[in-house]
């Protein structure tokens, strides 16, 4: 007969974070401690237990050679990302005129932006140089920094209201005094192209479900993926990276796609032991640098999702765009790398379309 | 200079299932090939990718000592779920009181019940006797097996229009001619106690966000791991089975709990090999014994989901539960386990007591 223990529960429990934990800053909780009255159960809110993953930065900003590539043989296929997607782009384009022959229309995609982020500026000026290409109309709402809350909704529901509008993307970040959350809220899921609306990313977690729309870089992961012959039903996935926008719904696309997934994040100890073991590794932590050569499993697949701004005085701006792989390591063990620039970005992009394709077709029903 | 390979996605992509997968019976997809025209990205629907988790039977239900456990010796904790999950409803009650004393209500529960399952007419006679015990209001709609989905939809909406109920559950699984997902989205996330929705789901997922409620099994699980005192931020958890009741939920919450998160099912190759590498191990594949002794790690944390009837002469129903994990063997490996029955089960029923209060408590603003 086995005992049965009563655990101590009265005792106080501690929500703990390893002080060991790899590239981890800061702890979840000091204490979380038992309450004797309410509330009735001591789970804390989930919300309270959010805290940004701070990874710990890593040294080498350029980084070297590692024990496991000893040779300075490039075994890796250069995944081109943008190759794939201008293929898709091309055909996005004939999809276009063929709607446009067919019942006079074309989709729309708007985009609002808030503020004058540099970067953001960038990624909006080359969604709308992409929709021009592929005959998508577009139209950006720029808000200015110090907006209120109500300007924002207010642009929202215009483009909501506006019949020849069949995708509304916010340009995120926003700034501090705006909630995202809230205001993705608001956004119609029928018109949510990047997919972010937690009842497409509920349904997009959900066997037996389909999201409306698939977050736009995740998509393209997967698609760069099967595009390149890789299998990923039975395979070790690693998602380095938990973001609502990038880990967590690439992480639930390819649990779609049956593969066998391990995510890592900022509390993870040893992450490059989880890594190595992957046959397919997809990193979007935003740490330049941080997946080694010594990380990866000879032969994996990786997919660098990472675009992080490095100084370089060599390069025009001064700064350089690098993943958060470090490429010429990486390059060496991989049987196949995404490169930074060049790799996911313009998939991103080409999904977006192809997302704002596939919601006007939903409206007019056009097959 | 690297050279860049424009990959042949052209020659068909194959989304092969590997023959080796563990427990996989058959293949997700035959070939999945690249069409020249539409669709514009080659990327399947997800549903179709959806195939049932076929495990393997395990050859033995009794099972024997595993090569890791010499010893006879128990080593593990047994998590009584059934103390914690009285405990709980102690306060439940006494909150109910609160509630009725103070504004003259009491939480009400709804259930739905389609045909006679005789495991589901247990279920729903148990959740109904919890609600009893600790003063919860609960009517039960009981239709027949061949329903129509109009009848269904008619009883969800009458419980949706009556203030009186709070949480309205619908008893799955439905028989073959109702599609649960379509009447799951039907019942408001407000009055979705049992947390399936995917909107509930979505926002159980996405960091910075709250569910109205999380599914009563996975919260279960954390409650009992919390309530024993273990540490859940940056251990490493294998949760074993990804159904949209169990597996996926509670994966979702030991991540948002920090917990670094792997996720096996029917298609992963050598599973024993992820799952004995896991500090909190959750199981819910419905396979008796799937998980031998020597699956774990020394001093590991075991929550079996699992309730398996097995046959048993020797018992009064002639069959009896048994979990998905080889308790004989596990408890001599891990540090803690729970028992099947008497462990996750009065657990799952606290937690949609646990619900329902929250949702009357919303309602009437009352804390």
């Amino acid at each position: 007969m086995i005992p049965r223990v009563a655990l101590p529960w009265r005792n106080g429990l501690r929500l703990r974070v390893p002080s060991g934990s790899r590239g981890c800053c800061r702890s979840a909780h000091n204490t979380l401690r038992n309450d004797d009255g309410r509330p009735i159960v001591i789970s804390p809110p989930l919300v309270s237990l959010d805290i940004p993953d701070d990874w710990a930065p890593c040294p080498a900003h350029s980084c070297f050679s590692s024990p496991i590539s000893s040779s300075n043989e490039q075994t890796a296929t250069v995944i081109d990302g943008k190759f794939i997607a201008d293929e898709i782009k091309t055909r996005i384009g004939s999809e276009v005129r063929r709607m446009k022959e067919g019942i006079g229309m074309v989709p729309g995609l708007a985009v609002i932006v808030v503020g004058y982020r540099r970067d953001s500026q960038t990624y909006v000026r080359n969604k709308m140089m992409a929709c021009a290409e592929v005959g998508i109309k577009s139209m950006v709402a720029q808000l200015p920094e110090d907006c209120t809350k109500d300007q924002l909704l207010g642009a929202l529901s215009s483009f909501d209201g506006d019949p020849s509008v069949h995708g509304i993307l916010v340009q995120l970040p926003l700034p501090q005094h705006l909630d995202e959350g809230k205001v993705l809220d608001v956004l119609r899921p029928e018109k949510d192209v990047d997919g972010f609306h937690p009842l497409n990313m509920g349904n997009l977690a959900m066997r037996g479900r389909e999201p409306l729309f698939i977050p736009c870089t995740p998509k393209g992961c997967i698609e760069m993926l099967l595009r390149s012959g890789v299998e990923i039903a039975g395979r070790k996935a690693t998602v380095i990276g938990r973001s609502n926008i990038v880990g967590l719904p690439t992480s639930l696309l390819l649990q779609r796609h049956h593969a066998t997934v391990s995510i890592v994040h900022a509390f993870t100890k040893n992450p490059e032991l989880i890594t190595c073991e992957a046959d397919i590794v997809v990193t979007a932590a935003g740490v330049p640098n941080l997946v080694r050569g010594n990380w990866l499993k000879p032969g994996a697949v990786v997919i660098d999702v990472g675009t992080n701004p490095v100084e370089d005085p060599s390069s025009e701006h001064g700064y350089r765009l690098t993943g958060d792989v470090c490429y010429e390591e990486a390059v060496r063990v991989a049987s196949a790398i995404t490169p930074v620039p060049g790799g996911v970005g313009p998939m991103t992009i080409a999904m977006l379309l192809s997302n704002t394709l596939d919601s006007a077709k939903r409206v007019y029903a056009f097959t």
